[in-house]
C-alpha cells in the first residue's frame, strides 16, 4: 500500500522483503532480497537509500545504530526503541509532563521476571489498579496479540514467565472501548493528526475500525489527538505514530504505540484525503505533510481473515456484485485461516449501514457468505459502543 | 495508475514497454521490453496474458487480429479499430439509430484526398455546415491535438495535404464548451457512466477536467451518459470508453472516441468511488463494475505540463506546504516543456475555489510560480462556462 503511494508521487521506493513472494515484494520494481535480521542485508540495502524506513518494529536495535551511520533512518534508533521495548515504552510515557496535563496515563505496570514478582505486582495495592487478572506482555516482539497474556491466577502466570521472556506485567484495564490516534511528524517538526477511531479486536486481532469513533465527546477525542503529536514530538517520531488507546468513559489510558502505517489508518485510502501511507512517505521525506480530514462524514473498515478455502478471487467477483460502493484491498498474501489477507473500506454518512456493509463484504470473502464466523464471539456487527469487560485486547 | 488499481485487486498486471524507462515499466514489477509495432513482440507478451488491453490506440489492427487467436484482447479488435480509425468511427456512430433517438450526432464529415475534395466539402452547403474553416484529421495516430488542423483556406489545406496522410475533413464546430462522457462496459453487458464533465483544452491538450461540468441541464447530462453506453453497447466495446463532445447550448455533438483510461477521467483516482483505472481493470476482466459516483459535489482536475526546469520535486515540496489538501499525481516522465507529467485534483464544494487551487498548484509544478503560462490563451482561470468560439479543439 505504501508502493502504490509512491507511485503517485513519483518517489524511488525500494523493499527490503525476506521472499519475492512477499506482498510488498510483489508490487516493487526495487525490491532486495534479504533478512531484517542480517546486518549485512539491513546495511546492503540501506546503502542505496537516501532514507529508510519500516513496516514492523523487529529490526534490532544495534542494525539500527549502525545503519544510522550510513543513510538517514525515520523514526530514527532512539525512537524506534519505544516501540520495540514495551518497558522503554512505559518508562519514557510514564515520565511526561505533557501526558500527565493532558490526563492520559498509562496503565499501572512493573516489569517482572518470576511468579513472585507477579503475585506481588497483583497483590492489593490500592491507587489504580492491583488484583486479579494481570496482563502480561514480551516486552518485544509481540503483534496480533502475540505476546499478550491475561492471566486470572498465579498457575496462568507459571505457563507464561516458563518461556523465559523478558517480561511486563500491567494493571487489567476494564475498558469500555478502544480507540485509536494515528499522528505524523516530519523531521522539520510538523504535525497531523487524523480523527481519533474507534477499533474492534476480536481474539486480540483488530477486526474493525470506525472513524471516527462514534459518540466520542470531542474534548476528549481533541486530547487523545494532543497526546498522540506530545507523544510523537517528545519521542522524537518521524513518520507516522499510532497510538493505541483504553477509553473508561472519558478517561484514556495508553496501551501500544506503532510507528508506521497501521491497521488502525487502512481506511485513510478511502476514507481521508490523505492516505496514511502517502503520509508517511511524506513525513520520513521531510515533505509538508498532507491534510488528514476525512472525505466524507464517516468511514468504516473491516479486515478481511483467511478462511478455510484459498480462492478469494472467485468471491471477490460476489462482493464487488453485492455492493459496487465497498472498497476492496487485497494484499497478494497466502491465504491461510485467520491471517490477515485484506481489508474492505466503506465511506460515507450512516455509520450502522456502513459497518453492515462492510462486515458483509469481509464475512463473503472469508467463507463465502455474509454470516459472521461461527466462532467470533459477536456478530456481523459487534455492539457499538458498548461496555465489553471480557473481551480479548489487542497487544 | 492502473499498476495502483492492480495492487489493490491483487491481479497479476504486466506491461509491455518500449524501455525501462516507461512510467509503467518503472512501477510495475511484470514489465517486458518490447514494441507494439512489432507483431513477435505483442504476440509473446500475450501468451503470458489471459486478457490483453491498452493505453493507447496505436497497436496495428493486423496484430490485434493475430493475438485474438491467442487470447482474449479487450476491448476487441472490431472495437478498438472505431477508436483507431475516424473514418470507420464516423461512419459506424452516423448509423446508429440509438444515437439519432437521443438527437446526438456527429459534425458534418467527408474522407478527402486532395485539395479539390476539401474545396467541394467547404462549398456552401446548407443544413448542418459547409464554408471556411474545415477541420482535417488525420485517420489514424492523432493525439493530444497531433493530427487535426484547423484550415481557414485552401493554402492551408494544401499545406496539409501535401502529408500524404488519410484525411477526413469534418465541419468546423463552433462549440460553447467541450464536455466528456466516460462509460465502462464488461464483457457480460454491465454497463457504468461516470458524470459528465467539462474539458478545457488549449492548443489541443487537455488542460482541465471539471466533475460534474457546471452548469449542465441534468436532461442533457443523462442523453450524454446514455450515448456513451449505448455507443459501447453497440460497437461491442469492453473496458472504458471515453466519448468527447462539443456542446452548443443543449445540442451535443461526437468529437472523438478513446477506448482506455483517458485524460478526462483522471479525477476519478481522487472524486468517485470507483477509479477509471480500476473500473477499467474490472471492466476487461469482466468483474462486476463498480459505483462510478463522487465522493465530493465537486472534483477538478488540472494536468501539469513540463516547463523549463526539468527539478519538479523541488517545486512539489512549495505545492505540498501551500495547499495539504490538493492531490499530486506525477508521471515519472522526463520533464520536457509542454509534455503532460502529470496532474493535481482538488475535491470538495465550490468549483472556483477548487479550479483555482488546482490551476496554482498545477502552474507552480510548471514554473516555479502561481501564475499563468505567458503563452497561455487565458489565465489561471479559463472563464467558465463560455462561449469559446476561437479556442483551438483536441483532438
Amino acid at each position: 500500500m505504501t508502493a502504490q503511494a509512491a507511485i503517485a508521487l513519483d518517489i524511488d521506493f525500494r523493499v527490503l522483503a525476506d521472499t519475492p513472494d512477499d506482498s510488498a515484494a510483489q508490487v516493487c520494481t526495487g525490491t532486495q532480497i534479504g533478512n531484517f535480521r542480517s546486518a549485512d542485508d539491513v546495511l546492503a540495502f540501506g546503502a542505496g537509500c537516501d532514507v529508510v524506513t519500516f513496516d514492523h518494529e523487529h529490526v534490532p536495535g544495534e542494525h539500527l545504530t549502525a545503519l544510522e551511520e550510513l543513510t538517514e533512518v525515520r523514526p530514527g534508533g532512539p525512537a524506534l526503541r519505544f516501540a520495540q521495548d514495551k518497558g522503554a515504552m512505559r518508562d519514557r510515557l510514564s515520565s511526561l509532563d505533557s501526558l500527565k496535563q493532558l490526563g492520559v496515563r498509562c496503565p499501572r505496570y512493573r516489569r517482572v521476571a518470576s511468579l513472585a514478582d507477579v503475585a506481588l505486582f497483583a497483590a492489593p495495592a490500592g491507587g489504580t489498579g492491583g488484583g486479579w487478572p494481570v496482563v502480561l506482555k514480551a516486552t518485544s516482539g509481540g503483534y496480533d496479540g502475540k505476546g499478550v497474556w491475561i492471566c486470572h491466577n498465579e498457575n496462568a502466570v507459571a505457563d507464561v514467565v516458563a518461556h523465559g521472556l523478558g517480561l511486563i506485567a500491567e494493571e487489567y484495564v476494564p475498558f469500555d472501548r478502544e480507540l485509536a490516534v494515528l499522528v505524523a511528524r516530519s523531521p522539520a517538526g510538523q504535525g497531523a493528526a487524523y480523527p481519533v477511531v474507534q477499533t474492534v479486536q476480536q481474539d486480540g486481532v483488530c477486526r474493525e475500525v470506525i472513524s471516527p469513533a462514534p459518540g466520542l465527546n470531542p474534548p476528549v477525542a481533541t486530547v487523545a489527538q494532543q497526546a498522540g503529536l506530545a507523544i510523537a514530538a517528545e519521542l522524537g517520531v518521524t513518520g507516522l505514530l499510532a497510538v493505541e488507546l483504553f477509553a473508561v468513559d472519558d478517561e484514556l489510558i495508553i496501551n501500544e504505540l506503532a510507528m508506521r502505517p497501521h491497521n488502525c489508518g487502512h481506511w485513510t485510502i478511502d476514507g481521508a484525503t490523505t492516505s496514511q501511507f502517502e503520509q508517511h512517505l511524506r513525513a520520513v521525506l521531510d515533505l509538508p505533510l498532507g491534510a488528514p480530514v476525512m472525505r466524507a462524514p464517516s468511514a468504516a473498515m473491516v479486515n478481511v481473515l483467511g478462511g478455510d478455502d484459498p480462492d478469494l478471487y472467485s468471491r471477490l467477483v460476489h462482493v464487488m456484485a453485492a455492493d459496487p460502493g465497498v472498497r476492496v484491498h487485497l494484499y497478494g498474501k497466502a491465504v491461510r485461516p485467520g491471517r490477515k489477507v485484506g481489508h474492505v473500506t466503506v465511506v460515507g454518512e450512516d455509520v450502522a449501514q456502513l459497518r453492515d456493509r462492510g462486515w458483509r463484504a469481509a464475512n463473503y470473502l472469508r467463507h463465502g457468505t455474509e454470516e459472521p464466523d461461527a466462532d467470533a464471539e459477536t456478530g456481523v456487527l459487534p455492539e457499538l459502543p458498548a461496555r465489553r469487560e471480557h473481551a480479548e485486547r489487542s497487544g
